[in-house]
């Protein structure tokens, strides 16, 4: 039995509608055998960096073949291109080119990319202004996952680029690491964007307003309710609280600046 | 390879119980080869007129042959009859005969319907007199999705008609239309019941209270924050906001009257 | 055709993040033929006793050969064991030994179990101290499911025993039956630990405070907005509000007591 081909599906669309419902409608009608893993439907509508951070941490875990289709789309209808890719590793996007791929791209590097501006691959040559998830994403999807060439969806982008988003990253200061928040997750968990590989070697805390926050291994580390920095699974440095909120204590909200100290000195 | 069978499913579950999962347990045992899709599991506790909205606009985007099961159900156990129906088209409708189904019938007619009291397909002889969702529907639509002969499931109901609500329509005006809101989705949009067809042909915009609502052709042509009228993805009136919430923007409510204007003069 | 290998997934991970996505990714990547059925990802962070009531009603309903995987886990990377257990009825549980799987195991004897101490099966030897359910449990439950056998996964348990909470349990009285408040669903139903089965043979009521609440077969036999108890779909008695929410009714909470008084006099 061959591998059921496999896509995954993120929207800031919610689950009170039945928008999401609809795009897999869309793709059980073009192909019944894929598979369709949801990432998230809960991005804040219209968040491209949120979405941007989650299609980067969660692409690392699908095997090579996947197609990823992503519907925030502030721009619908007018202000960006509708973009399909092709990577070098041999997985596929699909989606608005708004930045959320950024991400994605800097890690694994495109191969061929088009504008979707062939309508013999979408579900209506008429299109909704409002719903190109059902009408141009998700058909595309199906039948990138069906075996469609790319080349065949629409005019290429040569170079095979796509937009990114302008985000602050981190950097080293006198004493440590200065670095932002570039998430908070559901349990209150401040995901940073400095990386693990940047705190190995020699001891450090981190410095929040009035508090010092030690380092830890896991979030079991400290007492119930105290504050902790451990290597988050996403491989950055993440501030927790043991059974509490962190975002919550800290009155933390996404961009916060996040101070790393060396505990050995004043700089390296 | 043949097609596994599709079931969609509707309920008012919410997400924070084991219901839902449960019912696909049920599929499950009854036929691992099934697929099913959810549609939504946040219509509002016993909203049967928010039901009938989503599986009416939800079905069109679904292969024939399809089985929507639906459980939206507050006369569980008492006041409504089970019911199964087979459509013309091909597809199935399973669940409680109390207007769930009212829109999907009107677009599309029922060939034949039945009462589901033969307790042969149902998971056991004694269901619970609460949860018909576990014990009979989800049975009922894995058995269909099989194979099983509707005229199996129970007594035929003739002439094959279902219970609908009753709703307010849309009208013609002095100067335009009046309709009503009948969804707002996750994004704060106001879905009335003014079908597209109704506004071709001469400019127009909507009166709301003291706004004046442009006609617009997606959600980013007006500025950040403005209100906008367009055809939505379901085919009727929609108003919206850019990067906004046109609900919290108009403090609007399900059933709301909206009021178009004809710009060419005082009536057609 | 044979049967696509089946995984139930429950966890206290909520929507707004990937880490569910991430865990479906990983098993696909092991596995593109397994399905995985959610039962909830809306544990509140860390209750295990709640997971603990989710797990033990659901599993009923799904086929022998499951493999159950559960991640609510304050303890990961330092205080509870991994592990994976296989039940006599041939089903398979894997996550930590923390009690989410009390309640499964008082009904389903457990045949063998191991701690998941052998690496080869996990996703990498070098897994993230805060995110065992991508690194070890989501492989796991994905090589169980595709044959892998239980002894290979570590070191046995010998007797194969799992950790249990203490909760609070039901006991007869001079009147009637005082149990407590199990779980509180999304329509506010409270869900008692009182059997069905020590209910029958007489008339009851329940007294909460100053609130006596009849006897009833299923939500519609009260008036809109009028407290009821009834035989629940879990099995157990369970207080409801007709189109109603009796949690906020009775301002209820988990653990509360629930009092059956016989209507036929004062004792048995």
């Amino acid at each position: 039995m061959s591998s059921p081909p496999l896509i995954t599906l993120l929207t800031d669309f919610g689950d009170r509608d039945s928008y999401v419902g609809v795009m897999k409608g869309v793709i059980a009608a073009i192909n019944p055998h894929i598979r369709v893993i949801d990432l998230t439907h809960q991005i804040p509508p219209q968040a491209i960096a949120v979405a941007r951070f989650h299609l980067m941490t969660a692409f690392p875990y699908f095997p090579a073949g996947t197609v990823h289709l992503a519907v925030v789309d502030p721009g619908v209808g007018s202000q960006r291109r509708p973009i399909a890719a092709a990577l070098a590793m041999g997985s596929f996007l699909v989606g608005p080119d708004n930045g959320v791929w950024g991400g994605v791209v800097q890690q694994y590097p495109i191969q061929a990319a088009v504008v979707l501006n062939n309508p013999t691959y979408w579900r209506t040559a008429q299109p909704s202004a409002t719903f190109h998830g059902r009408d141009i994403f998700a058909p595309i999807a199906a039948h990138l996952a069906s075996g469609a060439a790319l080349s065949a969806l629409g005019e290429p982008i040569v170079p095979p680029t796509l937009v990114d988003l302008d985000l602050p990253g981190w950097q080293r200061t006198a004493r440590g690491l200065v670095g932002t928040v570039q998430a908070i997750d559901h349990f209150g968990n401040l995901i940073t964007n400095i990386p693990a590989a940047e705190l190995e070697g020699q001891p450090w805390q981190v410095i929040w307003g009035n508090y010092t926050i030690p380092a830890a291994t896991t979030y079991s580390d400290g007492a119930v309710g105290h504050l902790l920095a451990v290597i988050g699974s996403h491989g950055w440095l993440e501030i927790a609280c043991y059974q509490g909120n962190a975002a919550q204590r800290l009155q933390a909200t996404w961009g916060d600046p996040v101070d790393v100290v060396w505990l050995t000195g004043g700089g390296q």
